[in-house]
């Protein structure tokens, strides 16, 4: 027998994060047309999950998990908006604004699964896991396959430099050496190419 | 040793997809400011899948390949283009275009991986496992969920009826009888709404 009250509220869940599709990332589309929304950010990092998983450091990786964690990661960000990573005041800010976000957000779920998924994303806040860190690395190598794509639209617009991005990036390697040393080459190609300035610091 | 080939080949995949990103449906936002795309769709339903799983017909089913199904089930679109449900030309001749947009973009991967996904969307087409049945409920469902929230946005546009709905959803029974229970609530519901007309056929 459906139990249409628990899928009344699942469902006014789904409904509450179309909200995601508004909310504007610092990075713009491989051709630099227009920013990404985290949505589309989401899709993107949950799909590379699929192919790159072999890249893991750690060889025995629920997968299914890292997926769960990408998909869900950015949700909290539908009360606290879009932290700029290179923005140091507002960063200083984001844990309390992205928890309270939290706790409104999976408490529309039933219970049982508003504590599943708050889980997976303190989880995924923590780095703690196989799973955790490896999900990192896919979230924070994507805006840089897009920058060198769109030859630093936004670095150039914010006039982000090289110390400054391999200072973020460099945690890529908890996750997966193997993205970092990939990650690593394209920022220095991105210097070469002229879309991102070399400050000398690293 | 890392095989730079690969992962190179893998990353022009990967920057290839963003493309999704423009491919608009005539589903509108919850809100109806704007029309989504694939891969804000792509997002969406795969998180559903995470929360919906439970009212799949079988009990015994792969949540994994449900999602990897779904993250991938859009990208033929990308040459291919959206073709709307209710569009009866288009559908004519939306198998050859989606069939020869498989090959060249799955081709793109290395031949594993390829062949992987390819299989999967091949799979999710034909209907013909409990994954692909339930992972179509999914992809079904979602237009109908925004549309009611928009008050029939893409319905009045293009001057959609409740028997058309009914015709084309009525098949979620065949992944999910309960999410077909609870679309069918919701279609009655857009009648009385008036987000929808009644023509009367069924």
């Amino acid at each position: 027998m459906l139990n249409f009250n628990r899928l009344s509220q699942q469902m006014r869940f789904i409904i509450e994060i179309d909200k995601l599709k508004h909310i504007e990332r610092q990075s713009a589309l491989t051709d630099g047309t227009r920013q990404e929304n985290d949505s589309e950010h989401s899709w993107h990092i949950a799909t590379m999950a699929l192919l790159l998983s072999e890249y893991s450091n750690e060889i025995e990786i629920d997968l299914l998990k890292v997926i769960k964690m990408l998909l869900i990661h950015d949700l909290v960000e539908i009360d606290a908006g879009d932290t700029f990573l290179y923005d140091a005041l507002g960063n200083s800010t984001k844990a309390k604004r992205e928890n309270d976000a939290a706790q409104r957000i999976f408490g529309l779920l039933p219970d049982d699964q508003a504590k599943e998924l708050h889980s997976l994303w303190l989880e995924y806040e923590a780095r703690e896991s196989p799973e955790a860190r490896f999900a990192f690395a896919l979230d924070a190598i994507q805006p840089l396959l897009l920058g060198f794509q769109n030859k630093g639209w936004s670095w150039k617009k914010h006039g982000v430099v090289k110390s400054q991005i391999v200072d973020k990036k460099e945690p890529i390697k908890i996750g997966s050496r193997d993205l970092w040393e990939y990650a690593h080459t394209l920022i220095k190609k991105a210097v070469e190419e002229g879309f991102l300035i070399d400050d000398g610091n690293c």
